[in-house]
């Protein structure tokens, strides 16, 4: 496996690779890698001659400097973690090297910037966007791989590859979850004991919701849920929410379309956590 | 010297020296320490039996994710100057022992920070206000020692320590310049070469005003200091103002009152910079 830091470096070797007709997969990361990430970088070398793995915590998708500085930050647990996985290249460039200056690219994402993770994160998705652009511009993959975990943020990188006809192919992963339920994630491990205990109850409460689907009053399952999620101290809730896959715009109906998912992000303490399920 | 990172040690070091009727002078710093931090330094190790110092980057007074991001972080060498300038207590705590939790307070600084930086940087100085009264708590010291470089931030300590009664003596030391002028920063070393020589022009118009305070309409020499700065590449002026040193509000007249003060903020490229000089 090999690791660069330097943009001119890593192209450099991916139009080498690229030269010699070999197929290359690519997983954007933060680092703090998971069985999550893991999965993503499993399915890339089943279906790619390369794997090129990026770590990069990228300051401008934050909405909170706390947030930020506190992001954990493994590279040497996660260089070895991708090792294993048969990962080929592992990008991991500074933040000098990501943005030597200020960021100007705005992109316009109609209403899935306006809708849940949108409405409560200003500039979250623009920020992500920027990012994963250049990243694309960078190692130059056939195709791209992203977790469900993020479903809005999937959504935004279909519609950014569409809008800047990006010739990479984007492939959605299912959520990769603790034995609890528990949908793995990097900031998991900011939760304190009595949090981690409680965290499953979004899983939970997803598959009741998933449970009742078709079944029972919308506005009834969401107040259900909303109740058994609220009973636990330390919960805020963001939102919960059964939506329309296709657009993210909130349903009444059950017949309105087949393609149903549920959304539940809220605070633990001072996590926050998201999560969602087809229902 | 002595370098603590958790808030209950530093504090049961510092109690026991207080019931020994020891004096405690502090400097509170983000590292990157040059010249004008060790000044403060000096001044506290002749006014006080022992020199407490913190080196803590505050995430929570940033404006920009990527500029907190890219903000030195010096810790060996800092703590090798520390030594060799006679400090005898380092505080050097993680983001998590400072802001376990949200950050709730919040300061009300009327004019001051709606003027120059306030105006500029929403929510700055009561992010400076949050980390210097926390810093204070911990370390509880007689007296604490503060540049003149960033002046209003100066005035922001004065005003916090008068609103909230807390038992410091803040102490506003001169401006540490560079043999060329320019104000000693720790944002200075990310110049290129080329902007670190267009740099000291920022002290050269200060002077400048200086020279023709009282002489000259003030509008005059604003347009005048403004031309001077903006002819140099890369550098777009944030303000340059003429100032009642008590209030920091413009002046008109030269004969307002006797406590005057230029201020200049600008960037030089991607770096922003600050100085200022009594008229």
């Amino acid at each position: 496996m090999e690791i660069y830091s330097r943009i001119r470096d890593i192209q450099a070797k991916v139009r080498e690779l690229k030269a010699e007709g070999l197929s290359i997969g690519y997983v954007p990361t933060m680092g703090a890698l998971h069985e999550g990430h893991i999965s993503l970088l499993r399915r890339s070398d089943e279906e790619n001659n390369i794997s090129v793995c990026s770590i990069f915590v990228n300051p401008i998708q934050f909405n909170n400097q706390i947030d930020l500085e506190k992001y954990p930050r493994t590279l040497k647990e996660d260089s070895e973690k991708l090792d294993k996985a048969n990962c080929d290249i592992v990008f991991a460039p500074s933040v000098d090297e990501m943005y030597p200056d200020k960021v100007s690219e705005s992109y316009d994402f109609g209403l899935l910037e306006k809708l849940m993770e949108g409405a409560l994160r200003p500039g979250h998705f623009n920020g992500v966007a920027v990012v994963v652009k250049r990243l694309f511009d960078i190692c130059m993959p056939d195709k791209a791989y992203f977790g469900e975990k993020d479903f809005q943020q999937l959504m935004v990188i279909r519609a950014l590859v569409k809008q800047e006809n990006i010739p990479v192919k984007i492939i959605g992963c299912p959520i990769i979850r603790e034995p609890d339920g528990l949908a793995m994630s990097s900031r998991n491990v900011r939760l304190t004991p009595g949090e981690r205990r409680i965290a499953p109850e979004i899983f939970k409460t997803l598959d009741m919701m998933k449970e009742k689907a078709g079944k029972k009053n919308i506005k009834e399952i969401l107040t259900e849920a909303e109740n058994q999620l609220e009973q636990h101290p330390g919960v805020k809730i963001d939102y919960i929410q059964i939506v329309d896959e296709s657009t993210l715009v909130p349903i009444t109906n059950w017949d309105e379309t087949d393609n149903i998912r549920a959304f539940v992000a809220l605070f633990l303490g001072e996590v926050r956590l998201i999560d969602n399920m087809k229902l």
